[in-house]
C-alpha cells in the first residue's frame, strides 16, 4: 500500500506542481487540502478543488478556518492594537500558522506519512509551515518540492505538460494574497525600496468620492456591531471591508525585517483592520490607565512580532493572552468614524466606562479632588530628585 | 527699590490681569517676557509688545527661542518618531520646556527675586512651568496668581476696567495654541469623549483637491532638503507646513493622560511633524536593523513621555539623546510622499544604506548567501525549544 | 454625639502621642486598631492593646492580615522573583498596603469619620496610608498629627506626662520593622551612605557555624513543603524563616528612590524571601521558555516597583497578577538548598516538567532533533543580516 | 603550492586531531593559533605552542586578547552590571566573540584561505565562531573537523595514533574553562537538573576561614583601585580574583536557553566578576537617577543577552555601548566590601556626586524642600486617576 501526502493545495502552478511530482517520482498518495482563512470565494474554493482532482489527488478537502482564525488570532491582534512597525497588520503572517494547523489536523485525521508545501526556499513561509510540523509532529516528514528541486516556472510547467496538463499559467503582474485580516500586494515595484505601485495595483479602487460616518460598537475588546446593527466580529470585518474599500482605505507599505534576516517589502490593502485597530485604540485610551496602555502596548507588540515570525506556539503567547483578555473587560462602548476617499478618520467614543468622565471635575476645569496649592506642593515633590541632581552638579 | 518679577506674557486676558495685579497688589516691578517657539507672527509678538507696555510693564522681551527649541527638542522627536499614544506629536507639550528654560535665564539676566506666569490650577502647563523654576533655580519665587486667587474671567476683566483697562476680551470659540511642532484646537467638543469638532474649528482649511508628490532629503537623521531644494530644518518645517496644510492634513485627536491625572483630550493639526515622522520612520526601516528599529523605539517613546510629563530635565534624556544621535549616522536618503485632501502616504525612498540592497539576493528570490536546505536547519533549530515544551507538555 | 477616629496604633511614641491628642484637641471618639502582617507575637499584640486602653481609647482591635497579605501580595512577589534594584524582597513596603486596607475596612465596619496615622511628612509610608484612604473611601477625612504638628519626640512625650502618661520612651538605638516578608534595619548608619551597621544590629545573629541542606518544594509556583513536610506557604515562610535566621542569612542593603524622590538607605534581614526567591527562579529556568521568562521579569519588575511605590490598586497589577498566575501552572518542583554562616546557596533542582529533560538528546552531546549540518544552515541564516550589513558598510 | 588554513588551536584532543586531519586528509598548510583571554599561563602557552609544532603546524602565533576583550567586551558588562539570568557574568560566552575575531584577523595576516575550529555539532560556540567568520569575511570557507565528521574521542585517539602521536588523553573529570572574566565548571553533574556538584570541583578551594574588608574605586565606571592602590582594569580584575577565590566565593549555577534552544546548565566560579558587578551596582544606585538605573538595567539585560547569544556584531550593540559610556560620566567612587567563606557582602560607598547627600535634607528627617502638607497634595494628585477609575467601577 502507498504511503500517504498531504499536500496544502492553492491551485498555482507550484502545487499544481507537486500532485503529479508526489505521485510518480515519490510514489505516494496525494491527499490535497485547502485552508480557507478568509480570501477564497465558494466558486474559487471550487475551482481548486476541480484542479485537484483533475491532477490525479486520492482526495481533496476545503477547510473553513476563518472562525478559528479569528478567535485564536484577529481577536488578539484586536486587542492588541497590532500593527507591525507601526504600519501593517500582519494581513499574511498571522494566518499562516492557522493555515498549517489545519493541515496538520488533516494529516492526523487521514493517518498521513508525510506533508508537503509548496514554499521555495527563499521566503518566510517555508519556516511558518515548517515549525508547525516540527514542534507538533515530529514524525511527520516535511516535503517541500519546490524547495527542494529548485526548478524554474518553466520547467514545472513542462513537467505538468509532460503528464498531459496543459493549463495556462500566465503570471500576473502583481501577486497577491488575500484573507480575512488584508490582502497583500507584491511586484517589480515591491522589490525595490524606490518603486511606487501604480494605483490599478490594489485590488480595490476609489468608487465612492464622498464622505461617510460609520459606528463601530465594541464589547469587552471585540468589534460586534456596526451603524447600529449587531452582528458576528467576522461578519463585522467583511462588512467594514466591502464599506470602506469603496474609498481606497487602508492602503500602505511595510517594510521589515523577514525571519530570514533579509528586509522585505509589501505593499498592502487592509481597510478593516486597520480602521478596527484606530477605533479600539481610542476607545482603550478613554476606559483605560496609562499604566494598562503602556504594558498592553509593550506585551502586544512583542505578541505581533513572535506572531509574525512563526512563534505562535510559543507558550508565552497563551500567557499574554490571558493578560490581554483581562485587559478588555470594560474596553466596551461605540466609536466614530469617518471615511472619505484614501483616509478614515477615529472621530470620537462613547462608553459608560470612560475615566474622562468628569466625576471630580473637568480637565482645565475647576478640580473637586484637589487644589492649585496641592498642584504646587506634587510639583514641588516631583522636582525633588531633579532638584538634587541641578545641586550636586552644579 | 522695588523687586523685580519676570511675567511670561501672552496678552491674552490671565496675563494681562497678571501686569496690574503683580505692580499693585504684589508692588513689584514687572518685566514681562515673550518666547516664540513658532507660534507668533511678528506683527503677532508686535501687538503683544504694545499690550505689555500699556498694562505697565516695566520692560518688555521677545525672545526667538525656535532654533533651541527644535535643535534640543523637535530633533529628537524626530529621531524617535515620538507620536504619544501613535498619535499625537507633542506639539504643545514638547514647547513649553523651551518656553520655561527662556524665561529663567531672562530672570537670571535681569537679577530679578520673582517669576510669575498666568496657569490656573487645573492644568498640565503649571507644572511644566513650575518645575523648571524649582529645579534649575529654587531659589526663585514663583507666583501664579490666576492659580492663587482662582478668579473668574469677568472678574479678571473687572479688575483691569478698574484699573483703566477696557480692552476687549471676546472669548473665542476655540483655544489654539500654535508653534513650530503644530497647533492644538480645544473647543466644547473636545471636553467630552463624544464631542466631533466641526471642520471650521480647523486653523487649515482644505484649498486644494489635487494630488501632490513631494520628496524629503534626510541627512543622518535631519530633515535637509524638499523637492530638492536644500533649507534647515526649521525652514524645512515651515515650508512642509505651508504645502501641506492646503490638503487639511495631519489632523487628528489626542487622548491621554495629564501630568495631573486625568484623562486629556485635545485636537490638533500637525501637517509637517506627521509627515516628516512617517517619511523618516520608513527611512530608517530601510537603514536599521530590527534590534535598533526595537530599542530606539523603546526609548524614543520612553523620551516622549518624559517630555510630555514635564521631565525634560531629568538625566537620562541626555542618554537616550546620544542614543539616538548614535543611531543616526546613517539615516540619509530621500523619501517620496504623496498628499491628498486629509491624507498622505508614504510612498518609497531610496539610500545608499539600503539594507534592502539585495547584496546577496532578493527576498524571495534564489539567495546567494543560504540555500533552502540550510533554512531547513535553521528552522530545525529554532523549532527546538518548542519541540520539547510540546513533547513534554503532551 | 462624638465623631469617631480610627487610629492606626503600633504603641509606639508617636501613635500614643495621637491617642490623648486626637480626644483632647479633635474631639473624637478615639478607635485603634493594630493590624499585624506577620510582625508581632501575641505577647506583644497584647500589650499594645492594653497600652491603647490606659491612653483612652475606645475601643481596641487587632486584625490579622498575614493570609491577606500572603494571597494578595507575598504570592505575586514569589512568582515574580521579586527584588527591587536586585536586592530588596519589598520587606517594607509590600506590607503598607495591606495595613491600610485592613484600617480602612474597620473604618467602615465602625461607621468612622476619620482616618488616622502616625506618619511624619518626610517619608514614605504617609503617601502609602493616604492614598488607599484617598481612592477607596475619599469621604473620609485623614488626620496625622505628627505630619500636621511637627513636633519633636521631647514634646510629645511633654503631652502624654501631661495627660498623666508617664511611660519609658527610650530611643532604641535601631528603628526596626518586622513582617513576615523579612525586617528592615534603620540607624545612623543607614542614614549616610558610607555607614556601615555592626554585626549586633541585626535582629537574627549567627548561631550555628556548621552546613544544612534544605529541600523547597513548590506547586505551581507557591511553597509548600519544607524537607518534605507539607505546610501552608505561610507556615513554610516561619519555619524557613527560623532555620534559616540561625546562619545569619539574607542581610542585604537597600538603596533606592523613595516615592517622595529622595535616595533612601536602608538594611534588612530577609532570610526566607531571600531563598525563596532564588530557589523558584531557579525551578522557573527549568520550566518555562526563554520567552516567558523575559516577559515575567519585564513584568514583575513593574509589579514590584508599583507595589514599593503604592501603587497596588492601579488596574495594571490585576493584569500583572494574571498573567503571573498563568505562567505558574508548571512551577511545580523540589529545589535543593544549602545554608552556612552568612551564606545560601541554589544547588540543584526536580520536576517533572524540565525543559532540559533530554528528550531529543542532551546539550553538548548528539541531538536527535537536529545535525551538525543544521547548525551551520541555522548560523548562516542567523548571520545574513549582519552579513548584509558589514558589506553595505565596508 | 598549499592552500593554507588557520586553526584555532587548544592543544586539547579535539583541536589536536585537526592538525593531521587537515594537513594529511584536506591537504592544507595549518598555522595554528590561541587566544589568550585570560585563562592561559605562560607555560601552558608554551606546551601548547610546542605540541602545536610536534603535530606539524606550519607556524603557531600565541595572541594576547586581553586588553581588546576587556576595553571592548568586559568594560560593557561592568557598566551594564549584566549578569545572565540574574546569575551568570557570561564568563565563556562573552570571550569567544574574541577570540574569533583574532583568529580571523590573523587568517587576513597570513592571506589564509580557510579557518578551522574544533566544535562539535552539538554547542554553541560553534555559532559563535562561525557567525564572526560568516559575516566579517564571507569569502573564507569555514572546516569544523569535529562537527562535520562526528567521530568518537576512542577514534580520534586512533587516528593521532595512527599518524605517530601517542599523547595521554586522559579525559578530566571536570570540563573547565578559564578566562579574564570567570570559569566554567561542567561535569556529570551539570548535565542533569537534579545533580550537585562536590566541593573539589571547583578550581579554587576554601583556604581562608577569617574576615577581610576591601576597598574597590570606581571612576567612571570602571574598576582603578583595590585598596587604595591605582591599577589597570586587567591588573585589578586580576588581583582581585586571587585575594577572593582564598574564601571559594561566587561559585554559582547558571540554567540558561542555548542559541540552540536546548536548556543547559553549568556551574561557574567567578569572583572577580560577581564583585566588582556588584559594587559597581551600588555605587550607582547612589548617583545616577531612577530613571536611568531603568534604561540602563533595560539596555543591558539586552546587551548581555546579544553577546550570549553571538551577536556581538549587531549594531545596536554600538549603540547601547555609547548609552552605558553615556551614563558613567559620574560612577566614580569607593565601595567597601567585606569577604567571607562563600560570603560577601556589599557593605557600603562613599562617592562625590552622591544623590543622597542631604542638600535639602535627609530622608525621613526634615525636608527643606518641601513640607508634609506638600506632600498631602502630591499624593491628592497622584491618587487621582486611581480615584476616578474607582468611582467609576464602583
Amino acid at each position: 500500500m502507498k504511503q500517504k501526502v498531504v499536500l496544502a493545495f492553492s491551485g498555482g502552478l507550484d502545487t499544481s506542481f507537486c500532485v503529479p511530482y508526489l505521485i510518480h517520482k515519490r510514489n505516494l498518495e496525494v491527499h490535497t487540502v485547502i485552508v480557507n482563512t478568509g480570501g477564497f470565494s465558494e466558486d474559487e474554493l471550487n475551482g481548486i478543488e476541480e484542479r485537484a482532482k483533475t491532477l490525479g489527488a486520492a482526495s481533496h478537502t476545503t477547510i473553513d478556518a476563518v472562525n478559528d482564525y479569528y478567535n485564536k488570532g484577529i481577536k488578539y491582534l484586536i486587542f492588541g492594537n497590532v500593527l507591525k512597525n507601526n504600519t501593517y497588520p500582519l494581513s499574511v503572517s498571522s494566518e499562516r500558522f492557522f493555515q498549517a494547523l489545519a493541515v496538520l489536523e488533516h494529516v492526523k485525521k487521514i493517518g498521513a506519512d508525510y506533508v508537503a508545501h509548496g514554499s521555495t526556499g527563499a521566503g518566510n513561509d517555508q519556516v511558518r509551515f515548517d515549525l508547525v510540523f516540527e514542534v507538533l509532529a515530529p514524525e511527520i516528514k516535511i516535503i517541500a518540492p519546490i524547495r527542494e528541486l529548485g526548478l524554474s516556472r518553466q520547467e514545472e510547467i513542462d513537467y505538468l505538460k509532460s503528464k498531459g496538463f496543459n493549463f495556462s499559467w500566465e503570471k500576473s503582474k502583481y501577486s497577491i494574497n488575500q484573507g480575512l485580516w488584508g490582502t497583500s500586494v507584491g511586484g517589480v515595484e515591491t522589490l525595490k525600496s524606490s518603486g511606487i505601485l501604480p494605483e490599478e495595483a490594489y485590488p480595490s479602487q476609489v468608487t465612492d468620492q464622498g464622505v461617510e460616518r460609520i459606528k463601530i460598537g465594541f464589547e469587552k475588546g471585540e468589534p460586534v456591531s456596526l451603524n447600529g446593527e449587531k452582528m458576528t466580529p467576522v461578519q463585522l470585518i467583511r462588512a467594514l471591508h466591502k464599506q470602506a474599500s469603496r474609498f481606497g482605505i487602508g492602503r500602505d507599505i511595510h517594510v521589515g525585517d523577514t525571519i530570514i534576516g533579509t528586509k522585505g517589502r509589501v505593499a498592502f490593502e487592509a481597510p478593516a483592520p486597520l480602521i478596527l485597530i484606530k477605533a479600539h485604540h481610542l476607545l482603550e485610551k478613554h476606559v483605560l490607565t496609562k499604566q494598562q496602555l503602556y504594558w498592553k502596548e509593550q506585551l502586544s507588540n512583542w505578541y505581533g512580532q513572535l506572531m509574525h515570525e512563526a512563534q505562535y506556539l510559543e507558550p508565552v503567547m497563551r500567557n499574554i493572552e490571558t493578560f490581554l483578555d483581562d485587559t478588555q473587560q470594560f474596553v466596551t462602548g461605540e466609536v466614530d468614524v469617518e471615511l472619505r476617499p484614501y483616509h478614515f478618520s477615529i472621530l470620537a467614543c462613547s462608553t459608560e466606562y470612560d475615566l474622562m468622565n468628569p466625576v471630580f471635575g473637568e480637565y482645565g476645569e475647576v478640580n473637586k479632588s484637589f487644589t492649585g496649592q496641592d498642584v504646587v506642593g506634587f510639583t514641588k515633590v516631583i522636582s525633588n530628585p531633579l532638584k538634587i541632581y541641578y545641586k550636586i552638579h552644579e
